[in-house]
C-alpha cells in the first residue's frame, strides 16, 4: 500500500466515497489508487470549478463531504471561487491538492506556488501530507475538521512522493462520528426571556434549522411568542413548498431589507449573521438593523442547533399544540403569452415534481421563482451563498450524484451560466437527471442596474460593452448539444410550460433555453 | 473627479490604454469612469481566465502592461491561473481588484474574502488602495512594479469608495520610463571567460533575448566560441522561422532533457533558469544537468539583456563578422492522407502567413509544430510558460488586440481549451483576426502516458472516468458557432488545409477542429 492507497482506504473508512476530480501528473499516483479502488465513485469535471462546486451540492443534498482531486495551486485556483461560496454554504468538503515532490520544491519548477496562501481564505483547515506514513493522520485530521456541525472546507497538499512511498501503515479505521455540543444553558435561557419579553422579535434562520422538522418546531414556537420567523438572504438547502412551513427571506435590496426589519427590537439568531448589505452603497448603511436592536444567538458554532430549538421549544412552553402551519399545494393555471420571468416561475410552481432540488442562480431573473412556490411541490431549494457566480451548474451536478432518484432543476442566469459552463458535459457524462432553465436575457441585468444606481445615466460605449451580452448572443442550444446535452428554446410561456413538463417526464439532463 | 476617475487617467497618462474586464456591483464606479473616457478600450471576458489570459497575450506582444477589471476574492481567484503562467512569463500587468468600501469589510458580507492572500502566490506586488486620495499613487506603484524589465504582475485592490470618493488630485503626468540597469561588467567577463576556456558550453535564453536582433548577436557569439545557444523548454515569445536563427528548445521530457545536457560542462544562463524537470519521478533526477555543471547567469533581474548581450558579444570579440546563420524559406509540400498532428504541422509550415503570431497550448498533440517550421514564414511563438492549463483561447485574445494586422493562430488541446472556452466569444464579440486550431483527440493525452509512466497498467474503469473525453464527445464545431464564430471540422489532411488556407485568406475569428 502507498501513500496514495491509503488516502483511497481513509476516505473509504470514513464513508466518502465520490471524488470530483480534474487531475493532472502530479496527482497521478493518486489517479491509480483510485483505480485500483472502484468503491470510489470518480466524476470528472472538464474544469476545476466544476469539481468544487459540485461538490458543494453534493455536501448540501448528502450532509456528508465528497472528497476533491485538484491539481496543484493553479487547479486549486480555479476551484476557489465555488469553493469561496461552499465555505459560505458550510458545506463540508475535503480537497486533496497535489503538489510537487517535496524535494521537487525547491527546484521552483514552473507549476510550483504557495498552495497554502491560496487555500487559506477559502479554507477552515489546510494541511499537508509530505510523507507516505502521515498521509493516513492527515487526511483523518481533514476529513474530522470538514464533517462537524456546521461543515468546514479542508484543504490537504499531497505531496507526490508521499503518495507514491510505500507505507507501512494498517487499513484505516472508521473515525468516530463527529458529535455535536450540546446547547449552551444560558443562551437558549436568554432567548427563551427574550421571546417572552413582549418586544418585536425576528428569528432569522440558516443552515440545519432549515430542514422541514426544524422549521415546523420553530413555527409552533414563533405561534406561542408571536415572533417572526425568517431565513437569510442566501441559504445552502431549504425546505419549502406544499407541506412545508413558509417563510420569508431577507430581501437583497438594501431599501426592502433594511424596512423588513425597521420594527424589529431584538434579533434571535439561528445560525445565521446579523443581516448586512451584500455590498456598500454611497449614503446607505451596512447593517440591516435599526439602532439599538438587540442581537441573540441561539446556539455557537459546533452545538447541536437540533438540540437547541428543541430547548427552546421546551423553554417557551411549546408542547405538541399548536400543530405547524403547513401551506396547501396550490398549482396555478398554466402561463399563456410572452416568455417573462413570472411566467417561468407559475410554470415551475404548476409542474416541478415533488422532491425536485432547485439551484437557483438565477440572480435578477429567478426573483419571482420564490414568492411563487409556496404551493409548489415540496422541493429543496439551493441558493449561491457566496455571490461568487458560476455555481448553479456545477451545483446541480453533485446535487444530483447525491440524489439520483430525484430531478433536479437548476434556474440559470446566462452570464452566470457561462462562467462554468463546461459542467454541462458532465450532466451528459454521468447522465443526470437535470433539468437547466437558462435565463437568456443576454446581459449582465444586475449590474446595469446597479450602474444605474450610482447616477452614471445610460451606459455609454465601454460601459456597454462591458454589461451586454448580446453581439454576438450566445447560443445556449447549441452550446449544450455541443456537450452532449439536448437542448431546446422557448419564445413564449405556452413552449416553455411543454418543454419543462416533458423535460420533467422523463430522466436525464436537458437544457431550455428561455427567451426573456 | 473621483477616485475611480484619477484610477483611469494615471492608467491612460502611463500608455495603459487596454483594460481587459469583467466587472461587478464593487467596481461599478469604476466601470462609470471607464465609460467617461473613450481612450481606454475595454475588452469584455465572460470568465476572468479569459481576462487575464487575454493581458498576458497582450503584454507579451504589445511590450507594455494592459489593466484586468476583477470582481473580488472570487473574480481574482478565476483569473489566477493565467496570472501564474503570465508571472512565469514575465508578463507586465496591472489588476485592479474591487474590494467592498473599507468600513463594509468589518461586517464579513459574503463576498468578503482575505483578498491578499490569494494575489499574492501570482503577484510580484500588491497594494490596496484605501482612499481616493492614495489612488494616483497606489496606482503609479503598480505601474512602476509592472513595467520593469522582466515585467511583473502588479496587484492593486481598489476599494469601492476609494473609487467613489472625490478627490483633489491633480491631472497625473506620466511616470519616468522605466531604466535597466546596466549589466554587470564581472558577469559579462566570468562568461566570456567561462565561453572562452575550450569547455562544452550551453548559453541557455528566454524572455526578451529570444527575439530577432539579439538571437542574431548571440549565433555570432556562438559561432566565434562553439558554444551552444538553446532555448528554455517554455518561453514568453520567440521569433522564429525563415529569416531567423534557428534554435532548439530544451525537450520537456525528463530523459530527452539529461542526454541534452549529459555533455554539458558550463551552462550560460540569459533570463533563463537551470533546467529542472517539470514534474518530479520516482527515481529520476530533479536537475537536467549533470553534476559539476557550471551555471553562470549573464546578467541579474533588472540589468538590461541587450546591453548586456552586446557587452558579451564585445568580450568575446564578435565584430561585424561572421553573419549569423539565418533559416531559409521552406515550404513543404501539402500533407495528405490521414489528418495527422505531423500533416498538421506541416499544412502551418506551408501556410501561416509572415507574421503569424502562434499561440501554442497544443500539450502533445503540437510538438511536431516546432520542428516542422524552422523554414515558415516568420513568426513569433508564445508557449504555456506556467503549466496552468486554459491560456491558449485567452492568450490570443490579447495577443490579436495588441496586433490588429498579423493573425493569430491558436494550437490548441481539446481538453485544456475547455478550460477557458468562454474566449471564443471575445474572439467574435471584437472581431479578432484569430484562427483557432482544436487537436481533438477527444482526451487528457498527456495523462495517460503519465499514468502508464508510473507503471499502473492499462486504465481501468475510474481512470479512464477521470483521463477520457469521449463520452460524450465534444463538438467544437458547435461550440464556436454557440459563440459567435464560425467553424469547420476536418478529418483529413487535405480537408484540413484547405481549411487553413482559406482561414488564412481571410480577416476574422475562424475554428476548425481537426479530428486527429
Amino acid at each position: 500500500m502507498n501513500g496514495a492507497d491509503l488516502l483511497c482506504e481513509t476516505l473509504l473508512a470514513n464513508d466518502i466515497d465520490v471524488c470530483f476530480a480534474n487531475p493532472g501528473t502530479s496527482e497521478m499516483h493518486f489517479v491509480a489508487a483510485l483505480d485500483r479502488q472502484p468503491r470510489m465513485r470518480c466524476v470528472l469535471g472538464l474544469f476545476e470549478g466544476v469539481v468544487t462546486g459540485a461538490a458543494d451540492g453534493y455536501a448540501r443534498m448528502a450532509d456528508k463531504p465528497a472528497a476533491t482531486l485538484l491539481h496543484l495551486g493553479p487547479g486549486l485556483a480555479n476551484g476557489l471561487a465555488n469553493l469561496h461560496n461552499a465555505r459560505r454554504a458550510r458545506s463540508p468538503i475535503v480537497n486533496v491538492v497535489g503538489d510537487h515532490a517535496t524535494y521537487h520544491l525547491a527546484y521552483d519548477a514552473p507549476l510550483t506556488s504557495d498552495i497554502e496562501s491560496l487555500a487559506r481564505p477559502m479554507s477552515h483547515w489546510v494541511g499537508r501530507a509530505a510523507t507516505a506514513d502521515t498521509v493516513g493522520e492527515r487526511t483523518e485530521e481533514a476529513i474530522g475538521a470538514a464533517r462537524g456541525t456546521p461543515g468546514r472546507i479542508a484543504t490537504m497538499i499531497l505531496h507526490a512522493d508521499a503518495a507514491w512511498n510505500e507505507t507501512s501503515h494498517d487499513m484505516p479505521a472508521p473515525l468516530p462520528q463527529a458529535v455535536s455540543g450540546q446547547p449552551d444553558q444560558a443562551r437558549i435561557d436568554a432567548a427563551a426571556t427574550a421571546l417572552q419579553a413582549g418586544r418585536r422579535t425576528t428569528i432569522l434562520v440558516t443552515g440545519i434549522a432549515l430542514r422541514a422538522p426544524q422549521l415546523e418546531r420553530l413555527d409552533r414556537i414563533v405561534q406561542r411568542t408571536g415572533a417572526r420567523l425568517m431565513a437569510q438572504q442566501a441559504n445552502s438547502r431549504m425546505q419549502r413548498g406544499a407541506g412545508r412551513v413558509a417563510l420569508d427571506r431577507v430581501p437583497y435590496v438594501i431599501d426592502q431589507a433594511v424596512a423588513t426589519f425597521a420594527d424589529t427590537e431584538q434579533l434571535i439568531l439561528l445560525g445565521a449573521k446579523a443581516p448586512v448589505g451584500f455590498f456598500a452603497y454611497p449614503g446607505k448603511p451596512g447593517s440591516m438593523l435599526p439602532e439599538g436592536c438587540l442581537v441573540l444567538d441561539l446556539y455557537a458554532e459546533g452545538e447541536d442547533p437540533v438540540a437547541a430549538i428543541e430547548a427552546l421549544a421546551d423553554a417557551v412552553g411549546v408542547t405538541q399544540a399548536p400543530p405547524p402551519r403547513l401551506s396547501p399545494r396550490h398549482s396555478p393555471d398554466m402561463p399563456t403569452g410572452k416568455l417573462t420571468p413570472e411566467a417561468i416561475a407559475v410554470a415551475l410552481a404548476r409542474l416541478m415534481p415533488a422532491d425536485s432540488i432547485i439551484c437557483d442562480e438565477s440572480v435578477t431573473s429567478g426573483r419571482d421563482f420564490f414568492r411563487s412556490t409556496y404551493g409548489a411541490e415540496p422541493h429543496d431549494f439551493l441558493q449561491l451563498t457566496g455571490g461568487a457566480i458560476g455555481i448553479g451548474l456545477p451545483l446541480a451536478t453533485g446535487a444530483a450524484i447525491a440524489c439520483p432518484d430525484r430531478k433536479v432543476i437548476v434556474l440559470q442566469a446566462d452570464g452566470s451560466g457561462m462562467y462554468t459552463v463546461q459542467a454541462l458535459w458532465t450532466h451528459a457524462r454521468e447522465r443526470l437527471d437535470v433539468v437547466t432553465i437558462v435565463f437568456s436575457n443576454r446581459r449582465y441585468q444586475i449590474l446595469l442596474g446597479e450602474l444605474k444606481n450610482v447616477g452614471a445615466g445610460a451606459p455609454g460605449e465601454n460601459a456597454s460593452r462591458m454589461l451586454n451580452l448580446d453581439d454576438p448572443a450566445l447560443d445556449w442550444v447549441k452550446l449544450a448539444g455541443a456537450m452532449g446535452v439536448e437542448a431546446a428554446r422557448a419564445d413564449t410561456a405556452g413552449r416553455f410550460a411543454d418543454l419543462l413538463a416533458s423535460a420533467c417526464r422523463r430522466k436525464g439532463p436537458f437544457l431550455i433555453e428561455a427567451m426573456i
